[in-house]
């Protein structure tokens, strides 16, 4: 829980000698104080990457100037890049359904500021969840799903979204596929959280899957959402071992638990950007 | 999640030849379908713990002449016995100070029924969540503890606990000691979840002596309150991996999800009549 | 580690009333003392599993005596059962190929005697242990595995298991694929390691597999080998963390830990007829 | 597990701006091609460390240049720093007595090049494991240890270690207390496992005291020895879970699968200079 404001620049490059001596030395020049250093080189991709944090009152300017500051040394390297400022709050629309574990969980870091986002408002395809919600002050919208208007559906959802200048959707447990243009407009915005340690078993009813399969341990992936269900890149998992005296509801029972903690890690992760993805896999720096 | 109602036996003894014939022929001839059995004979103690579940509607009586016919046998084998019933919901008193995370576990746990049992109410040394809690529609006591009124304050909650018949204390993250009296009141009926691997780090701050020692693990234990502080029977424990990047500031954030993790799973083995305390220590029966 | 001399009855048959009390009063009447008792119902199959273990010398007969007296009651029970001696040790044969890890370990758990087992011989594919396995005072049989040769070699495998009157066959990282015959001959006596948590990853190089995935943790597998390949019944698995800045080499290496620790706790669990297997499925009484 | 040689750097000095500028800068200039970069800042410590692998034949000079090349640099920013050969294989004399799981893992881990080092002698206050070690092609020395000759054995330790230029001398389940001089001789150099997760359990018979306290997982921790009992800088640990139902002997057992691979888990990050130690703690760029 940092108390001070900071600076977050993350890039990803083409791997080459000199790249940690440019960036960290136009940091140093400009007085910058740097708080946590996270680099990787990827062997296989031959790709960099890197996650550097700067205390915003160590820079003799603000945000926008480090930027256009920067700008110049990132087109060298030919760097995806960008530089977050820790005073803005990111705004995070949670998308619901009927199970509760996930939804008290993220509203009591909430509360208690372990997340300091903003959540300007909470989706949901049924109503179970308004009053609850609505306590908290937190807007909550009913956009019912049935097998007939998922198209409306989904616009209303993304036109919800774009409203309350949402910056990261999170389904937290929400029980409905989204539809391929809702992925496709927000690439590495909106985390699922899936109850099986995937890649074992995709799709409806994991836990019954793995009592059937006999498997000792169950658990839990949190992963950005793209067009193919349940196969995007993966940022966090967790397993929980089980046996035999233990049913398919035992099972959704003891995985609601890490389901919700992997689910809190992996959104942590990524609000803090300390995930950067390349192709179908992220860069993790803890 | 066993829908079916069933009575569960629990019992320990010395132990000598013969106990499990018994006990099961009785059953057994009362036509008893029994739909788990959890045995342990402490081969130290001498001593022998049992738990037995059967399908109520199984035997041809109800529970008050189950334990009547059930007591002879108890007494000639010397037993520590009690029999329950599922359909009996366990009224649990929840403590808490200014710490959101064990309340919001809970309570979503109760809303979905995962915990199926009663809170009568909420007992709190703040006011902070008198508006959460009394929206769950779950009565809230605000019974402020300072260094000059612990014997009024406690003998308030004590008052309280037993006006609403509470079978069970939870202390979730409740920032206070209870007073011996309180404690000696009800052996085997308070639990705690201590914010570190016990029995290291007794007492304040332990996240902050860990950080000092330089552990590469962090740990929350649920034990059962005694007289002499975090020295109770242990319940259930876990642990979490840290590293040198982590400020005792990251500890408590992190501790959190073990915290609530680990009294949730001593809660439900103390409430399903899972746990058997021996002396110091206690018998678990997942 | 038990020092004393017991008998351990395993046995499974459909559900009913009265089985733990014919069973348990059978063992009383005869003046048996049991150590540990461990039941299970499976509700789904209504069938019952137990595995009891009785103190020798508890019993006024031998083992044959035991065994025919126990006869009869099994089969009113439609019971598959056997009753094992803790003082007659298993033969277990180990196959291995070019790494050496669970072979270290399975030996030097051998000569600590935690595994209290005969090991008549090491059977491999290649050469390369022969020194080291002969110095143990184990025999040694390198049997070549060609694409051309494999019923010869299977046929030859074979031949050496029967002649040393081997119990139970441990593949132990041993990298051919045994012949449909060699599996049937031995059901439930053929324990594998596949370095994947399965049902992830089947098939040849797991880790590298789990690395193009980008899974955050890799696993390893104990399973009975039956004639479809990494499909027989689970009897362990564990997994351990790893990160995007780990390369499939590092995987492989850190594989291993979990490889030999999951092989020797499933082998463990085998040995002393903890592991009931029904179906696919496996019941272990840990 | 590189293939190709590198030099590693790691160095610590009081935190400023300008550190990683600087020493990527010179690495830069040179045309180092980085392999990996770990980073730290303490915060409370006000100190800054670093571990950085360059590739060597990236470098137009050899190891002794490089050093003396970046010695002023080093002196600029105070730091304590030292630059190692990857080609350059560590010297690693193992202690033990009379317990087999460490030794065969390390042999096992050596024979399969996993831990690229020279084993130049095994030094045990027990002649048990002369022909094993032997078999190996390692030297033994037995020294043996009494309560009267406890200065003359840890000289005659010493003089051996010194003879064979020992690098790290690590206590492979080594059981005695070795004397202050030892200690004294090579901070940071000698490495113990200690079968508690400390600090739990300091000193003899740590299993006995978790199964007395009734605790839920037991564990061991890798640490540096000092001349203080149990209490030196901790390198890694773990934990495994255990129950009611285990034996001081089950837990003695089940140890030792934790003790071998923390063990080889800490003393790999030692040989990789991924310990840097301040202090009683350790920063460990994993």
């Amino acid at each position: 829980m940092p108390s001070q404001r900071f600076y977050t620049l993350t890039a990803s490059c083409p791997d080459r000698v000199g790249i940690v001596a440019r960036v960290s030395s136009f940091i140093a020049e400009l007085g910058g104080w740097i708080l946590e250093t996270n680099l990787h080189a990827d062997r296989e991709a031959n790709r960099y990457f890197m996650r550097i944090e700067v205390k915003a009152d160590s820079l003799p300017f603000l945000l926008a100037e480090f930027r256009d500051r920067f700008r110049p040394l990132a087109e060298d390297f030919e760097m995806k890049w960008k530089i977050n400022d820790s005073a803005v709050k990111k705004r995070v629309v949670l998308m619901v359904s009927k199970q509760e574990h996930c939804l008290y969980d993220l509203l009591a870091r909430w509360q208690s500021k372990e997340l300091d986002i903003e959540i300007p408002c909470v989706i949901s395809n049924h109503d179970t969840f308004r009053g609850f919600v609505e306590w908290h002050g937190i807007p909550f919208h009913h956009v019912p799903v049935t097998p007939d208007n998922k198209a409306g559906a989904y616009a209303e959802v993304k036109r919800i979204f774009d409203d309350v200048r949402g910056d990261t959707m999170v389904l937290a447990r929400y029980m409905q596929i989204l539809s391929p243009e809702l992925c496709a407009a927000y690439p590495g915005r909106i985390l699922n959280i899936h109850h099986s340690f995937l890649p074992s078993f995709v799709g409806a009813k994991p836990y019954h899957q793995a009592y059937q399969r006999g498997v000792k341990l169950i658990g839990a992936t949190c992963h950005y959402v793209t067009e193919e269900l349940d196969q995007g890149p993966i940022i966090e998992q967790d397993v929980i071992r089980v046996d035999h005296s233990d049913s398919p509801e035992d099972m959704v029972r003891y995985g609601k638990d890490i389901e919700k903690t992997v689910l809190a890690r992996g959104l942590r992760f990524h609000l803090e950007d300390r995930v950067l993805v390349h192709g179908n896999k992220t860069v993790v720096f803890r």
